[in-house]
């Protein structure tokens, strides 16, 4: 069961619970710097742990989505609130260590997505927006939330990018029938590769070309 | 039929229409204070008023949500902007009047949400999101919409939760198969009284744990 | 094939792509304003060309969304973003060329939007709000995920006043069975007149009555 979606792939439920709570945690933390009241830093764990595969699930039609309907994943959502809530100020200084765990998260989130998309019936080209909305989204919703400009669109960090790569390698190798759990774990390895080396490296998604307009 | 469902419970379609009219007026109030245009006006009570039970309807299926497609409901919501486009002076003034007629639209909604939900095949998890969502979504719409951090995120009211006890009441009803008119209607009402006791008493949730991050 | 319907209407679809690759340069010109980076202006022009269909889409329950399903719209709204990306500077002079083929667009999307809605078995009332919504709705997302209140809420030009008479006029000749081609490419050109000379006499529309309120 990964994401509400049975396949032969035995990536561990554990990871994608793992997934969605380190989303959460982001939600919470975001909460907690705005000084959000108890309800608003759970529903920000929410919408940033689970808000992803929320979007996915309403665009191709697989409602109710498993970001409302299935208790466990909701828990740790919740969970991940509680642990901010009681210890953000230690865990602000973990902050590389959350980030791993986030790269994570996206490269398993992206490729996840897009299968549970392919499932579903979509197009290819469907199955990589939504992948990469799996894996994006959920940060896109906690911004809105908390009356920031989405991160994502303008950190001109390598983020959505290596989600958008490991989108469209799973796309291709379902489309030419050669999606196995070999070849999907090397995809969300890949992804998490690219994206930790893009913090090590501190690699950088282009801004405007010529950047003439302020 | 209460947001298009039909139940055994007898609640006059008229109280729904009150709690679309209430929130709608809401939503026209945000506007105007914004210096909204008059399709903005009509968009924010539209929002205000039927933006909770659309995203239920959405997430549980129940498409198009009755915020589109019910002519009654829309026309309920612009007639409450239309009220408050005209009288909005006077209005200011009536705000507690107005808090205690939306603390009956919170109250009202989160349990017919919740019971749409289930009527619609949902897990009691589900049904509780969605219950909730009922309730407070139109306002966290009202609120994105004009460019503020939905209130009722962070302005430490007991609001949410009130709605989310009687969502979870309602949903526990279900589950034991005592959800009748009388229950119901109890549920409503304790809801409600909830919502205006923290209105009298100025109950209010907590911030984050020891606010040592600002 | 207008925006996923068959229909009778031989507009060509090559009128569609206009609209969307003028939405999509409209999104991309907001993400270069704001310094995004290049996911960013991809996602906003995106968002802002097929974002009103894919809202029309997700409440009319045509998931998978053409907006994300089908690559040519992807692709052209691709498209948009790399003119802006290279050629912004220059375009910014264009605004006002910019302004009527937008007109164009809002005027085609409003009477299109309509008909998916109708053809999908909605009420009048749902495939009015749909229209308006394929309209409009993609400039609402731009502006949302840029943090921006939505333009089209409070600028006070007339810009969804002439969506919603076409739209409401083509849910009128669909009751009346009167929708031909010539009768909806009427629609689309007084809708699309009706903007430009807003644009051209400066026609506003009306804010709060007796603005007594700041």
């Amino acid at each position: 069961m990964i994401c509400g979606v049975d396949t032969d792939i035995p990536l561990e439920p554990i990871l994608e619970l793992i997934g969605v709570f380190v989303g959460a945690m982001s939600g919470a933390l975001a909460a907690v710097r705005k000084q959000f009241d108890v309800f608003g830093i759970i529903v920000l764990a929410w919408a940033a742990g689970l808000g992803g595969g929320m979007l996915r699930d309403v665009l191709i039609g697989a409602v109710p989505p498993v970001g409302i309907s299935n208790w466990r994943f909701i828990m740790t959502a919740v969970l991940g609130a509680t642990v901010i809530y009681f210890f953000h100020p230690r865990l602000e200084r973990a902050r590389r260590f959350i980030e791993v765990l986030d790269a994570g998260a996206l490269a398993l989130f992206s490729v996840v997505g897009t299968i549970k998309g392919l499932e579903y019936g979509t197009t290819l080209t469907a199955a990589v927006v939504v992948g990469v909305m799996t894996g994006v989204g959920g940060g896109v919703l906690r911004d809105l939330l908390s009356g920031e400009v989405p991160v994502v669109l303008h950190h001109r960090q390598l983020y959505a990018i290596p989600a958008l790569l490991g989108s469209t390698a799973t796309a291709v190798l379902w489309w030419q029938e050669a999606i196995t759990t070999a070849t999907s774990v090397a995809v969300v390895a890949a992804v998490f590769a690219l994206r930790v080396g893009a913090l090590r490296y501190q690699l950088k998604a282009p801004g405007p070309w010529r950047g003439t307009v302020r």
